[in-house]
């Protein structure tokens, strides 16, 4: 006989851009929002009936009155706040999951009202609350880095299919997709986040750069560490990290060498690397990476 | 002290189209596969020594290979030659996971070697083996569907943030992601994929169509339930259904009526409806939705 | 000094879904709708004195109330029909162009209410209207079609940089992007749009299908006359047609030969064939392909 | 009877990578190349005859061994390399129209080697070569700015379907897509294209900041003059402005005001200006805008 099993639902990706005015130095924060809400929803799915439902407009609606009431900091005190006031507002609602993407701007020269997007990397966070405790875990996507040198791909496993020479030089390119688990979200909003978002991006950066690389298993796995380094509140960090290859073009049919110089930077397919780095003595991570 | 946590690496995304000729009729298979290994990867982190890492360039090459060598049938049984040569071949290589997604074609005309792509949606899977078990996920992705009655919203929570009308009539539409796991995927490469797949898209449609909808998670449940019913090895059904809002226009500013004719379809933000039905008895999931 | 050139304004990608009712037996038409306007706007660029400036707000009105008004025949129709209200009614616009992309739906069984999105390529037009005259142009794109065979390539200009090996039989693939003229589009909407279309489309799925190849060139122009040939409203045909490379892999390291069965799907770099096929007397084309 | 009318064939989007190294401080450029060459390409349409082809994949290689040969400065230097190259060695090619996008790196902190994807535009240029003249078009796309405030709309023309209210304050966002024409293209090499880069870039943001804006148009409009006023080398500004609507959220229905505070970032539809500004004197443009 069929049961149902776990559901949540909520609004996805809510696009909301909070000014504020000091005068005529406006800041901006642009973010998207994605709600999702569970709790007693058997009836709804069973026969329907949306008693316990709390609309998914609603949640938008709650964003956007949010962003105007309490302003917006950092994206995880605004994450959690939504999360609390869903789970502790609604009685059949017993957990929330909020996540906040949070889209970077620069000044426009010296214009006060007047903004660039920023490429930079897309920051993000997902915050969790049951009613009683909170998880929080950090992250950005779509941080782009190449090393021109000091990697290395060779002493690797061989079968009747591979190809691959061994390389003592390549580029090494990745899309950073990283996240990383705060041990200690339950403690309220006292924390800086915003600097330890900074502390974990320029940890990340850092490793990735002076690693001398045999894989990019060995970066991966430096850059996890060096995240738990510089981070005394995170527990434990995931990473996942396409090899984005950029191929040796073979130049000798017209005549040229290619000591390094010419790439072909390749689609697909590409390496995916994904690897987790924790404390030794990390809590238990709960619904966090849900 | 940090610590290597769960870890996997592999070739995301091999592209690979297989034809196959007999006399004038020809046939295509077209898929996008990507694998992942685990194992003894400890070192590879720690210290950059490859020795346990089988290329993921040689992963791709075996695609390409067993696609000659072993030809193209269901998907499901591609995906899962390839996750147990891996793993059996591979001392270092204890767990694979292989993914495949079909992109559909049909002829075009009566012409033996002429194809034209199907729109319809994608086909995936998902294979995993251990060294001794299986486990296998079947699903679907971009089916795109839309009823234009027999679906109401009301008697659902309200807050002081909550502005949506009820409604007794309105568009409902959505983008089903659908993905069911086989309860006997250990038993080996004897079943009818192809059929199963047909059963559980056929389902997933007919349950779209015929449910008297009071609330997506309704119609939710009802695809689900109806997946078990008609594929008596599923024993668990994965559905994440976006809420693709089609807003009645008022056109009253007008003086034009809006009979549920004119709707304006909305991109973001949307609901998001993700729910689980399965079996009572089912077996434990395993790995089979890593 | 600086003068004000050829310009204009709209607004673009408005999503209107109209559904009839025809008793329990319905009918959806889903466009995306991109309307441009221009005229006397000398003042809007120079002052920002917006008196001649019908709001992109509106034209989206506009495009939801004639929706209602008019319903929805074939796209051509809509789109002439909205070019002219816009350019006839406000003195200050002279020239409106429309552009309707229409997106396809089947009947979901036989449910006269449910529909599953085709993902057959999406439909286009352009109607351009000046006051007096109209011109439309008809089209298609995402039309994705290969051939297995039937398809060369040999004879071709060398140079240093050519390396390419000369080819007797090659997967031949492409994602049709056409559009088509029609030479007598001033006459008022008496024509059969939706008969053209399908007359058109099926004259490139059958010139692609049956044009033995050597050259994608070859085939475009084939496909071009062909339409010339089966529509006879037609003046001119112009076609894009990017190169979908299938690269025949390399087996030859493992033993295996690959006799035109296992082939590379590249994405990028890809070849682009562009080119028009008009008839000799074809009239001229003022601003139908702006 | 069917004639063969204007066209072109090439390799779109190479994807190539050049990296320099000055000691322990490499430098990299990172480029997507597109090239096009028409010329005497009759008997390939009509009858597969591919004597005057140069392959496409010719053109790619050329892209790479120039690229080693003669490095990579300026964008534009690059591309009429290689338009010059084409149409100046293969006597069947009269025109060659080479594209040239760049993507944006920094410097990863103090390592030399290592690098950070920047967000910010992609730059682009054409170049255009017919065997005497050369034609270049600078630009850039996904410039994504935002006003606060300083930005007005009001006083618009009205009709029935008209229902946006005006308003004196609103934000005033657009992805800027431009390309500006050089008027001395064909004077060869010698200008130094990445300081005119940086001058209409500035130009373009400056404007966008300090123009007190009635409408977009006016606000493009100062942007195109204020390029041809910074830069003395361009003779014409053509700008693609979409209007990313920033709506005031209504919290009246929550107790709470909304003055400019609290904004949903719509994704479609959008309105769209387009518009040329060019100098009274500015020489006939020929083929560089196609």
């Amino acid at each position: 006989m069929a049961v149902l099993g776990p559901n949540r639902y909520g609004k996805a990706e809510t696009r909301v851009v909070r000014v504020t005015r000091h005068g005529d130095a406006h800041r901006i924060k642009d973010l998207t929002v994605s709600t999702s809400l569970s709790g007693d929803m058997t009836e709804v799915h069973l026969s329907g009936d949306n008693s316990a439902v709390l609309p998914t407009d609603t949640q938008k609606n709650t964003v956007f009155a949010f962003a105007k009431k309490h302003g917006v900091g950092a994206i995880e005190d605004f994450a959690l706040l939504l999360a609390r006031h869903f789970a502790d507002s609604q009685p059949a609602i017993h957990h929330a999951r909020v996540a906040v993407e949070e889209h970077a701007w620069e000044r426009n020269g010296a214009f006060g009202h007047s903004f660039v997007r920023s490429g930079r990397e897309v920051r993000t966070c997902v915050a969790h609350y049951d009613g009683t405790r909170s998880w929080v875990v950090s992250g950005l996507r779509d941080l782009v880095v190449l090393n021109t040198t000091n990697s290395e791909f060779w002493g690797f496993a061989k079968d009747e299919y591979t190809t691959l020479p061994e390389t003592r030089d390549r580029v090494l390119a990745t899309a950073v997709d990283a996240a990383w688990r705060h041990a200690d979200a339950s403690q309220g909003a006292s924390q800086d986040w915003d600097k330890a978002y900074e502390n974990a991006r320029g940890a990340l950066l850092a490793a990735f750069a002076d690693t001398y690389s045999l894989s990019l298993q060995q970066t991966l796995y430096a850059m996890g560490t060096r995240v738990l380094a510089e981070c005394p509140g995170v527990c434990e960090v995931r990473l996942s990290l396409p090899n984005k290859h950029h191929f040796l073009v073979d130049l000798a049919p017209f005549g040229l060498d290619n000591d390094g110089e010419v790439f072909f930077a390749a689609d697909r397919p590409y390496g995916l690397i994904e690897g987790t780095v924790l404390r030794e003595d990390a809590p238990a991570a709960g619904p966090a990476w849900e």
